[in-house]
């Protein structure tokens, strides 16, 4: 069986720990995580490649392309086909070219921040007229001072090798934390998705405030004037939509133009969802989940003038991220969604990737859990610029997975 | 990689095949299945035993106590400890002493039947007072000539190495089919699940027909007087409760009393029901799954007047059977209820053994998938008298696997 590395659970609750500004690149430092007091003893993912075959008559192939990142939470694609890859707990950003992961980090990275279970250097994103406007985008937990904090979206330039002037462009409201994903619209906007910091439901769906919204904002970080809730008394104007959870994901459906979003219920209820202009998603009035003590999380499983998902999970999987495919290494994949998983049931070492088939109006026909013997917590699932999907592990020796095609 | 089985998907309205009255303990035949078109290959389950770390710190080791069985259904303990077994396509029962699959069947199955996908020799049972009266109860397929058919229960003496004297004690209305559990309650009274045979929303819960019912008899398969719709106009007075699609599982929670039950969704929303005397449990007007095609299958996911489900799935994992855990050897599952399952999201090779734990007040706290990397299709899950779990895959090499502590 090999050796057998130890688990962490860390409590949800779990007091974050504040940095004081570091250096470039070494900002950041893991939390001391307690040791797992009991559960599962997981071996750690061999050298690979891994073969599986797959529903639909896919045979795929699963390389190792880096492994030893510190928590890496997203990953994404310069114009010279290098990969920057964020590490979550260290702050680096990584670069990977050729396949290989280069040593030193990129510089560029944002000056301070909160790092703890759910904290640190999250999302990245390139800027979509990268050619005329080479931004880096990033996302991170940001501190305020003393014991304040928020979520904050920075961006710097690229000049080849490294992120040059990396200032923020957006700061949430003080007490906005945890994840926030990043995705440039069709529309050429920045979208920002911010997270409810309690499980208790509340009386209203609290559009005064930042937590719970999918948020749009200009490349530069202002609100564009033509914002669904623009003068909308008892809304704020960078409101997209709003009744979410947790936007743990947030992806671009080519073909519509649409952004769909993944949202995590708390015990069950998981979701994906797409998200309509001004669009209701529920929460905290309506869940398919249970709270974490077992009872039904809402009095109710719908709730008129709020949205159903589209899919949704019962137990939970931890959905954390999502992509489309639409490239030509699986052509009986072409149009399927992908939903990478931290764990399945409130049970570590039970991630998975999940994927989603949908019929011709976009219904869902059936869904499979790939790479569950894996036993890893996928934080990010996207299509690389080979027509391959590209997977990070959030872990402490954190992985790249490509997923290949090994023909039929 | 080792030699490769080749699995079959049978079509959900496969015809099915009528067979004459053959000699006992060579009743059936196997249907001829259509090969695969598309899909997974699955390896043949080794020699074992298998070894896993599970949640809540339970090691555990999985042996295969026999193999080469035909898609077993149904498994049961004798008082002296042998075991009965049920092979759904060959119609035989077969018996294991001291672990030892015995070669000649057991003598007394039911004559004439009908075999195909769904249809077969079905469900064991012994009579709650064996040792006074110690007939072996079988459930089954019956041909009522032509293309008719119907489910049917019957029972024959046990006499030490056979069962004699087999006779029909409960013949079902003409049309119904499919699986059918059975299971004594904690009343000593007879309950038998009646699956519905149409996808299709109906305008009413049919309370004049069986299919979607639990029925409730005596031993002796008759109606008792005191069931709960006995003399209520439009109510057959066997029914004990309603709104069920498909009844895959019994089983008593015996330190309540109470019937729980597995339901098969059509694409999702399998359920766990706590089955409540005269309860309506919504099919076909509330389902919380999609419809095969895709679309939701109802309106609504609740309904007034209907009982939400204990516990749900989405995607669906085809529950089969289900059993509380309340033995010695695995301390860390006491209460925990098991669920044996088929396939999930549509998928064949995806089987598994489902694990959910309640909080004290019954609510769901969190659920383990185990066993899946088998892919087996687990038909039967059951405690046996040693207070390990014992499982049936409905497989053309059907298995007996016991699930062992393997210490800390």
């Amino acid at each position: 069986m090999g050796w057998v590395i130890k688990r962490f659970i860390y409590s949800y609750l779990a007091a974050s720990m504040l940095l004081a500004a570091l250096p470039q690149a070494t900002l950041f430092a893991a939390e001391n995580a307690p040791a797992r007091p009991d559960g599962l003893n997981i071996d750690p993912v061999g050298k690979g490649p891994f073969y599986y075959d797959t529903a639909e008559g896919t045979d795929i192939r699963v390389r190792v392309v880096a492994r030893g990142l510190n928590h890496p939470w997203s990953i994404t694609w310069l114009p010279d086909g290098s990969a920057l890859v964020t590490e979550k707990d260290s702050g680096a950003i990584r670069r990977i070219v050729n396949d290989q992961l280069q040593e030193a980090p990129v510089l560029g990275t944002p000056q301070g921040a909160i790092v703890s279970r759910y904290k640190g250097l999250l999302d990245i994103a390139t800027h979509p007229d990268f050619a005329n406007e080479p931004y880096v985008y990033m996302s991170y937990n940001k501190s305020l001072g003393g014991d304040k904090e928020a979520i904050a979206v920075a961006r710097g330039r690229w000049d080849g090798n490294n992120i040059q002037n990396t200032q923020d462009i957006f700061v949430g409201e003080e007490g906005t934390t945890n994840g926030v994903r990043l995705l440039f619209g069709a529309d050429g906007m920045l979208y920002v998705g911010v997270y409810v910091t309690t499980d208790n439901p509340e009386p209203n769906f609290h559009t005064g405030i930042q937590k719970g919204k999918l948020l749009r904002l200009t490349p530069e970080g202002k609100v564009p004037t033509d914002n669904p809730f623009v003068g909308k008394e008892g809304f704020l104007p960078e409101i997209y939509s709003y009744g979410h959870r947790t936007p743990t994901g947030l992806t671009l459906n080519k073909t519509t133009g649409e952004i769909w979003e993944t949202e995590m219920g708390p015990n069950g209820g998981d979701e994906v969802n797409r998200v309509e202009r001004g669009g209701n998603y529920g929460w905290p009035l309506v869940s398919l989940g249970r709270a974490y003590s077992g009872g039904w999380q809402s009095e109710r499983f719908q709730m008129e003038g709020t949205r159903d998902p589209i899919a949704f999970w019962m137990p939970g999987v931890s959905p954390s991220s999502l992509a489309f495919y639409d490239g030509d290494e699986f052509p009986r994949w072409k149009g399927d969604l992908f939903v990478s998983a931290m764990q399945a049931g409130q049970i570590p070492g039970t991630g998975s990737l999940q994927r989603i088939k949908f019929n011709e109006d976009g219904q869902e026909i059936r869904r499979e859990s790939l790479l569950t013997d894996l036993r890893q917590r996928i934080r990010d699932v996207k299509m690389g610029p080979d027509g391959r999907l590209y997977l990070l592990t959030d872990e402490d020796d954190g992985l790249v997975l490509r997923i290949e095609s090994a023909g039929d």
